[in-house]
């Protein structure tokens, strides 16, 4: 089957740069499928997507060399279930606090026995090749965001569940979390400090460890930080930012700032 | 009714800065509405969007501050009385290159005696208020697109048409026509006279004169050319710019150059 | 074949009432077919309605009693052969002012030799059953809007059209065409008179005299007057006539009146 | 940010007469919008209505006076949390009969550290404005729709849930419930005196006590009772009543009752 | 009401055949319909199906002689629900292993005061008639899907759940849980077991037992084995496989064989 | 840019088979593409398919091995580059009976100075690369539909038109037309005659000769007879005769035979 290019990167020692889709559009993600990115991302959680467009939208990402993942909206078997069988090659899950959440999200995303994943490959044969039940169980990637204090808590033992790829630091929940302000790269101390733990943790498991950023710039500086995939913003953010420059330009004026958040 | 902004903005000698959208969206639209354009096209010709998804988009269009308007796909009288309807405040419609397409082209937006436009005001109503009919006749913008040598030709004759706002250059086409080659910001002596040409006519005629640009600098020269309207690149460019631009600065490359023709 | 009920009604002597789409959604579609209409007209002109709404829109409408029928956005035999093979059971044109138009819109809707419609019967024969390619040009309903002076002009010529089954008044614009102003139950003295006119011509030629009506009382009237075939207002005007009513009933105070068009 | 227009209507004393969406199209809601409705709620529960056509919805409520809200299918926080960043200014949940279940509800529509909506505002910031997230926890409504015995009994204490704006009865479950039959007007006893338990309850705590109606004539009835919002029927009841009478009315008929749970 | 003619055909002990639908087409859902089968599933597990392409399915199979039926995501109360709403005349509920889970899935499908399901039924008025909530909770078909060890143990228990009309195995699923290999018509001894152990179990209570099969011939078979309810593949392993013939009849070549799992 | 395999094979002597799509689903769309067809063509004019979905069609197709091309419902210069813009890489023109609609048809698939489609790539440089403006006018395929008697005295006129590709027989039109009944394998002898001579004169003129068929056993005939480019059938076709013989296998019944215009 086509295996994941993410997961070889990953032990390539290469970094993953990942685009992030909240546009429900086929041709957007196709667009940015084509930007140079390593994976990119459909998100159903604070992205305005239903399934109907992600199916679409993965079905346009596979004709660009950029591997298809989706962001869920919770922990919901289900509907990790149908995108893996839409052509997801990996999910993100976010608010995975506890050892048993991170252990249901697998669950979902493993046919038994390593988990409960129900069999009807579907659309995921025709990208993946006639041997994708056999191969899927290794190839599929599972990153379980850590975006509260709780899963700060549980770390380590997040990161041991067997079949868990990784984590992936949802900042705006985290920093909401831990200072009370959303802020994406926050230099409060108490965020410094998460960020520093998710990356020994990771490093010293050998799991990847993943963060949203709001610009290319913030995802340069947070590879060399350690982090080994990094998402440079998503769509909605580069579009109006920019669209608020073009307008700018063209009257001659200065760009309004970008605030904290990315938003 | 609600009047038209951009009109007003010509009549008062103020600069129109217009988005333009190409992504079936109304997301993305809206997002674009309220970036600070005067103006937002929906481009149902090299945009993909069908009719429904231009239908969300005017909807979406119509919580921002910006005026919504339609490229058309060719001189279709149907369709641009469809997009009217659908609560379009102005049409720019391709490939004008005589004063019978101008004639056919501007009966469609108008209501009889003016034009042939057939009733059935629908959404403009509803964004427009209940007096929609008695003054829709003025206030829909009518721009015709000059991008053939025969549109050049005739360009004088299709000004006088009356109804008629103004016109816009689509750069790519009529660089192709004059010159072999497609690009937006021509500096081949053939493009440099036809875009004189019509910013002099427009300005003996006091029509509005629109042009399609690359980026907000290329739109704030050409706003220094003489143009009254200005297009800075549509979202398709934007995204694939910011795209590059943001895989290429978190892996600490430089970004790709993009072509002549924007795209 | 699935014989078409509204041609034998009109056979039979019986009135024909005649539901109207405007809203995009095969629910609404499925919700006005269960009312007790004899016909219901998906409006592709001023209904925002897109081809793929029109597919789902006559599927819904072939689990009720009302016979389905189209009206297109203008004289496209493209269009109307669609609409066809996707099982409208008869198409209502607008825009009908010379004899040649009345002969490019019935071939549109008649198979060889009869006419130029393309084979290819696709849900027609889900609706219809096997035979219908060997019926279809019998059943299929065509009505000719009459809704300018040209039209009134060239009536009888029109009606002379082998295949044509009827004519439909198109008011406010039948209206604003004579009188300059649109209005659907108009009392003009020019309006009466092209109304009687069509009235005494069909009821010679033995042909169906169709009209749109702002409610349904004034179906009822229109009935009296000789019409057979009555559209009492659209899904439109029934729901924004329904809420204005349900907030001032709601706030105690009296319901704003419709305007002469029944917007 | 935007306000919100129900909470300053509450509390200024001012009823609120609400709209209320069960067809999937973004044209009805924004019909349904501007006929005076001080706010129109999209019903994803017995509505037929998906996520991607309540996000059309909310954006075409967006350019009218009323104040958009929805009503979910379930207590699902993801669900909510979506069609919070969708641009609802409210959340209407239904089937709560426990404390816990309110909590659950409120907390999906409260930002940390009221409650655990995850941050990712989308277009709620477009609708809302920049500072948005400061003020949303403040501004969502909250109604907690009371429809069992179980929520009879728990109603003092679901009041009392902190953020929770107030209760919504269901009168069709609430009566199956009690009567065992589905009624929306019901005079059994039980229903009444549930209907007034709910109102003395909300008097005395200043919560919000809001019911559906089947005609806007029930719901003046019910604000005279002491309800502060109100929903005169929904979309569905209103387009079939307006058909069954247009039909009646056009055969010269009487038109049919309508049953006693509205449909 | 519109009777389920699923159920009078079990008890008039006539086999049922039953389409299955993975493709989210209104215009696929018809053509199915239509081919003979007495019921046809919209299914939105493993199909790729969303919430609004199965209304549309939905609504096109009520013109067909078909009966509508739904298998859901998974044991969603609130997803049940709308689906019976939207006209499905009966529910597959996937991984039903627990009496508990199977009193959950059938209280959703039945009101007050046999289980749980809200009042509100939409479209199920519109294709059932006027009485519908009276009949709805003996019509509405309700198969639990056994496909666990855990469920193989229950069987008998579940079977005597009140309200549930039988069981419906997944043999992919099933066989991958049993024998460690997804396969839709083994011969392992394991699955033969467990195959005569549902159909001894349905035929000692008078309950339905139903299951999916690859093709025809393979239900054919299913059946003389004391199946009530066979699903001769879905509309993907048709349309692959006679894509995949025609293909090689044209070249003049084999076409290759179809895999275990039927995909 | 990627050049156009299907020319490839034509130069090459190769044998085409192309599938064909009726339904409008990006999914079944994908199935077809990766069942070994050398084209798979979206079909506009029977097909029930509007652009929004020949977009997602288009897209899905990009990621098999099948070249995408695309029916159009008529001779309109507009519909047909939008396609070519979304990633068609070739055009089926239905009902061309002249020379001057051959011109029509070539001039819309070339740009200046070969023809006169608009500039604005847009998909079709994500799937053909950035070189695609360049090299667009040799690589996009383009088949005339002969369909009638004028068609066939035209025909070396036709084929001479330079830019134009092949032809392509819609057979059941032209039996209609020549024999007064719709057949796709006529042997009436004046449909005989007709598919001679059209096999002659493009094999005299080194041009490409396509038809549609209704079966592979139909397509490997017509391959001997001479023609280049066949279709098995379409989708519609082969999903209802699959669930015919399902249905009829499942019940041990014979399965009825198809019609001769293959529906």
């Amino acid at each position: 089957m086509r295996s994941n290019a993410i997961k070889q990167r990953f032990r390539d020692g290469q970094p993953i740069v990942n685009g992030w889709l909240a546009i429900p559009s086929s041709y957007s993600a196709e667009i940015t499928g084509h930007q140079g990115y390593d994976a990119v991302t459909v998100d159903m959680q604070h992205g305005l997507i239903d399934f109907a467009s992600a199916l679409t939208m993965l079905q346009a990402l596979s004709s660009t060399p950029a591997t298809p993942l989706a962001r869920v909206s919770d922990n919901n078997p289900a509907l990790m279930m149908q995108l893996l069988d839409a052509g997801a090659w990996g999910i993100i899950c976010p608010m995975i606090s506890t050892v048993a959440q991170a252990q249901q999200f697998v669950a979902a995303c493993r046919y038994p026995p390593l988990g409960n994943r129900s069999f009807g490959p579907a659309r995921a044969l025709l990208y993946g090749g006639k041997d994708y039940p056999r191969h899927a169980n290794e190839e599929m990637l599972t990153l379980a965001m850590i975006e509260t204090q709780q899963g700060l808590d549980n770390l380590d033992d997040i990161l041991a569940v067997p079949g868990l790829d990784g984590v992936f630091i949802g900042p705006n929940d985290l920093s909401l979390a831990l200072t009370g302000e959303a802020s994406a790269e926050s230099t409060h101390p108490a965020m410094l400090a998460a960020v520093e733990r998710v990356i020994s943790a990771t490093r010293r498991t050998q799991k990847m460890a993943g963060i949203f950023c709001t610009s290319g710039e913030a995802a340069a500086e947070r590879l060399r930080q350690g982090f080994h995939f990094v998402t440079p913003a998503n769509d909605v953010m580069q579009l109006s930012k920019a669209g608020r420059h073009a307008v700018a330009a063209a009257r001659g004026e200065a760009a309004p700032a970008t605030s904290a958040s990315g938003y």
